[in-house]
């Protein structure tokens, strides 16, 4: 009897699933992400698995996501589970040490201030928060070291965070004895059999965790922010106490954090924006609608010049639409009802409702449907500098980063499937191109798939397509070599997604663009193009936008450079400095040259000393300045000065003016 | 005793105005366009005032502008007035002729279909119609060349234009008798006191005119269409019979103007734009909505190009501003509610009414305001091609050249007093450069200026500043020897405005652009600079937009270049033809060196006869061919075809390129 690989898998399903009571110690398959599965038996928990692999990840994790959802590392796995090991490099791991970290600085406030009582404490973007009613007790900025110094020798004791399920009966019971209307109040909203506690030493919290596996991982903490904060937000009840902290793996990293912080501070780009004339916000225009002075709309041109530049040469073809299109398109895409909440609302127009683009797309399937292609037409990738507007609640704009108006770098490349993989490894290839240009080093993607229990819902439910192309992309993306992560159940509703997360000069991270593969509204608008065999077939769309919008990128260049743009960029390139008015005619010649060449010059033509025209000039962080005295003007040279790096000796003018046109064509320093 | 000029002054009113009935023969003072004042007795007619300028005027005035108002040439004048003599050259003078030819056109009609009736027989903007009840007769285009004839033989008798004024019961009384209740419906929205009636010939029409003086200007005449109009334009009322026509002082003008009208079909813009590929309307984006194809888009990014280096070079800043506002911005600059019916409807968002913009002016206030210039930054000049919504009533809405979505030529430049008359030469000088480059050779400028009566009402009362700066446009003008004709009572509401009139190669005029002096909304957005003496000073604002808007502007080109656009300005500028497959890599070499020449050029690399290929190629009107052949493949050197001109010979492909690229650069043919 030969036995065949279906009986056993016959057999297994038989112990799995039709046997379910059936008492053998079962095994589970754990899928990672890199695609490996492995055996483990039910009721392993992470943080074993995690040993099984290597000693190293054991000490570095953090938490773990199981099936798209974040747990403790020390909760028994039961069934087959796609796992994602998540350490202090992981965005989720961050946020699981700074939920725990909350809960420590809680025990430590506990320690100084007994009696006090906790509303709510999560993580946030840079740390975390917790909001107290400190009761009698008084608390300043002052008290940050010592409760950041109890916080660490709490830490230090590795107090394991002890995860306890309780009815609501119970826990109700035991706020009540501790007089704790806050944490009552909490539990009206929770429903029986999902209430839990966790405790770490001498701290007990109503808590849905998930929490580290001890306070040992906490090894720096500070205290960043002391503020008023209504309870729930609402300004008629009572005012509770909110303090900030942040904590790391190390110290090292904490101090790092700080200088980058200060630094972040100088180079904020609100207040470099109206410091160097860039940007305005008009209270009557509206908020998050930025106005772009005479310096901003530089930057602006010469982005759009190097972008148009670089896609006309990568073969895209530009089109210009409207800012508006009828209801019946957005019904057509998807936007409506699904994306209403963040577009504007509508104006009724002979009757109809026209919604302002809150995406390039739609238009863009437009013109690609009037081309009438044929598979020789294909890939046809459609450009536009698209003005689009998305609704943000007041409260979450944010200077040029989180705004209402976005100039997107959009386009639209329209594919057949066996053009993909290049077409996508070009888009790749031309964000890395931009990335050398702005000497962004740090970046990586984040390549977001579907989930396949959400097929149909939130997902278009093409399961193959998605793995198809979820396998092209990621094949693009190691064969590329570029940095990525993989991350499961955030993908468009279309496709896979990728979102580009960079990090400025001082480290801090951006997400700048996205990525997207679409193979669903193409079919939604009709979309197709004749193929070789003379069938009609749906193209892929890929969404691009490798520069993001201006809004966003000009304020991530504005730190990133600390407002000391490259020369090709700089709204304003080189400075005349007469040292005395005997000069200005000469300076004004020297000037005119310049402008004859492109480039943006001006003369300071003040009757003021030239030390003082020098430090104008350096704080307006013009790269060039270019000094005149008796010997430049009648040996025809200019003396030149640059910005941040002082004397750079005399030049003959027609040099200067050759040398620095190469230097803006070369689009370095 | 000295009598003093007052004196003089005080009795002539004390005649004119405290003693009117005194019985002496009153002289009133006739003031002409040109702002000469000349004396006539009260009574004296236009027509009579025309023969004392020249005989030849007389001869070819049609109709007469009286303060503002279009009048019959033998109506007496009464009182001083302001008056403008309308020939042929002027649009109401057109307008006038044409609406007297209407009148001819149905007595010829009633001569051969006797017991028709009228509706209405307006002027439109190339000759006129009548709506015709024509009971039970039958009618149709082959009839035109028998109703012309007779309009011409009705016309050669000089009929006189005879104005009857009638009780509103005398009126009835008549169209009681004649059984017409057409003209009973009209009657009935008419005001007693206010009726008149116009007899030639044997026509009499209810009318309240104005006329030429007799039908014998009317030289030449075309029944130019005939279709169904229902009566009122409602369709649950009778369909009447429109019949179009036009007229002219002479045959030679109506054969012209038929010949431009066959080419203005072959050019029109809708047509040309579909076949090149320029543009589309979407149901689903909405009407009068452009979406620009990639062909269209290469038009606007050169336009774009040439605007923004002419503008660069004149000192002009750009700036770049939402598409939307706060009503409150509106209501600022008086756009709410006079300008309400213009503008796309509001969304309403947080509670508050945003608009769309319909013009750039007020964001540009807005960062004029944010500059806090001194009178040593003026002037300063903002620029920006900002796409502007204007609602037009659907049936209004017309190809490119009637449209909801405008991408303007914007710019608005503040200056001081002194500073104005420079600037509005320097905007101009620009208009005459971009005519030069377009090869438009005829244009006008119309000078619309206020009137003194409606100060406070139609215009902002600032009676000084009015008549300053209209002189001050009216010098530079004539100094600039650019022809224009001035038009009273037609200024903006903030200033004196000129609409640039231009004829396309063909023959046809379009309203390109408009500029407009504005020294009243700087002051309602609170704009200033400090002036020398420390003062803070409103600035004088012009509007300017020589280019107009790409929308009109792309419709006007294509007419005027029949689609043949000029090499800089052409999508496809080369294209390259292997006479077969064989020479197909040497035509992709030659292909690859134009575009890294940035000169847009592709490969026909179908397989078809070099003939067919040609063909194509005239028919994309593309302006270059380059035939490839053996010859060409062995020497390296392409044969070049022009567009419309045929074999230009061989050339080496180093060469050609150098040459295409200096035309490229000249921006001619």
């Amino acid at each position: 009897m030969i036995w065949y690989r279906s009986d056993f898998i016959f057999i297994y399903q038989l112990l799995r699933k039709q046997l379910p009571t059936f008492a053998v110690q079962i095994m589970i398959n754990i899928t990672l992400p890199d695609g490996a599965v492995r055996s483990y038996e039910s009721g392993t928990t992470a943080l074993e698995i995690a040993k099984s692999i290597s000693e190293g990840l054991a000490r570095n994790v953090l938490a773990v996501k199981v099936n798209g959802e974040i747990k403790d590392l020390t909760r028994p796995i039961t069934s087959d589970s796609r796992i994602e090991l998540l350490t202090w490099d992981n965005k989720d791991g961050k946020s699981t040490m700074w939920h725990s970290s909350a809960h420590l600085m809680a025990e430590a406030l506990e320690y100084f201030y007994p009696g006090i009582k906790f509303w709510v404490g999560p993580p946030v973007e840079n740390g975390f928060y917790y909001d107290v009613d400190m009761g009698d007790h008084q608390i300043s900025s002052d008290d940050f070291k010592k409760i950041e110094e109890k916080m660490l020798e709490l830490a230090r004791k590795n107090n394991v965070f002890i995860r306890k399920e309780r009815s609501k009966a119970e826990a109700a019971q035991y706020f009540l004895e501790k007089g704790d209307e806050y944490k009552l109040d909490l539990l009206q909203n929770l429903e029986d059999g999902t209430i839990s506690f966790y405790t770490q030493g001498n701290f007990t919290d109503l808590c849905k965790g998930p929490h580290i596996p001890n306070t040992g991982f906490i090894k720096a903490a500070k205290l960043t922010a002391i503020a008023g904060a209504y309870w729930k937000g609402d300004e008629k009840n009572k005012q509770l106490t909110r303090l900030y902290g942040i904590t790391f793996p190390k110290q090292k990293e904490l101090e790092e954090y700080l200088t980058m912080i200060e630094e972040a501070k100088k180079r904020d780009h609100r207040k470099l924006g109206k410091e160097l004339d860039i940007f305005i916000f008009d209270d009557d225009v509206g908020p998050g609608l930025a106005l772009w002075l005479p310096n901003g709309a530089i930057l602006i041109e010469e982005l759009e010049k190097l972008a148009k530049k670089t896609e006309q040469r990568a073969g895209y073809k530009r089109v210009k639409t409207p800012h508006l299109a009828k209801e019946n398109m957005y019904l057509t895409s998807g936007h409506l009802p699904y994306y209403a909440e963040s577009m504007f609302p509508p104006m009724v127009m002979d009757g109809e409702k026209y919604y302002l683009k809150a995406m390039n797309c739609p238009h863009h399937h437009k013109i690609f449907g009037s081309l009438n292609s044929s598979y020789r037409d294909l890939p046809i990738r459609l450009a536009e500098y698209g003005t689009c507007y998305r609704y943000e609640q007041s409260g979450e704009l944010f200077g040029l980063m989180r705004v209402r108006s976005l100039n997107m770098n959009d386009a639209h490349i329209y594919c057949t499937e066996e053009q993909f993989a290049a077409e996508f490894r070009a888009v790749n290839d031309m964000y890395l191109k931009y990335f050398k240009i702005f000497g962004i080093e740090k970046y990586v993607m984040r390549f977001s798939t579907h989930s396949a229990e959400k097929l149909g819902k939130k997902y278009v439910d093409q399961p193959e397509l998605w793995l198809k192309t979820e396998d092209m992309v990621r094949r693009v993306l190691i064969e590329s070599n570029i940095p990525y992560v993989e991350v499961p159940d955030e993908g468009a509703f279309y496709g896979p997604k990728i979102d580009v997360q960079v990090w400025s000069a001082i480290g801090r991270e951006f997400t700048l663009a996205t990525n997207q593969v679409d193979f669903a509204v193409p079919a939604r608008f009709g979309l197709t193009y004749r193929d070789s065999d003379n069938t009609m077939k749906t193209p892929i769309c890929i969404h691009r936008a490798p520069l993001g919008t201006h809004e966003r990128f000009i304020g991530f260049l504005i730190e990133h450079y600390a407002g000391n743009f490259p020369l090709w960029l700089s709204p304003k390139q080189v400075i005349v400095l007469p040292i005395s008015d005997k000069y200005n005619d000469y300076a004004k010649e020297v000037c005119a040259s310049l402008l004859h060449a492109d480039i943006r010059a001006h003369v300071d033509e003040r009757s003021e000393k030239i030390g003082r025209k020098i430090r104008d000039a350096e704080t307006q962080k013009i790269p060039i300045m270019l000094i005149i005295g008796e010997k430049e003007s009648t040996e025809n040279k200019v003396s030149v000065r640059e910005h941040g790096k002082g004397d750079q000796g005399a030049v003959s003018l027609p040099d200067f003016v050759k040398n620095i046109r190469e230097l803006i064509e070369a689009q370095t320093a």
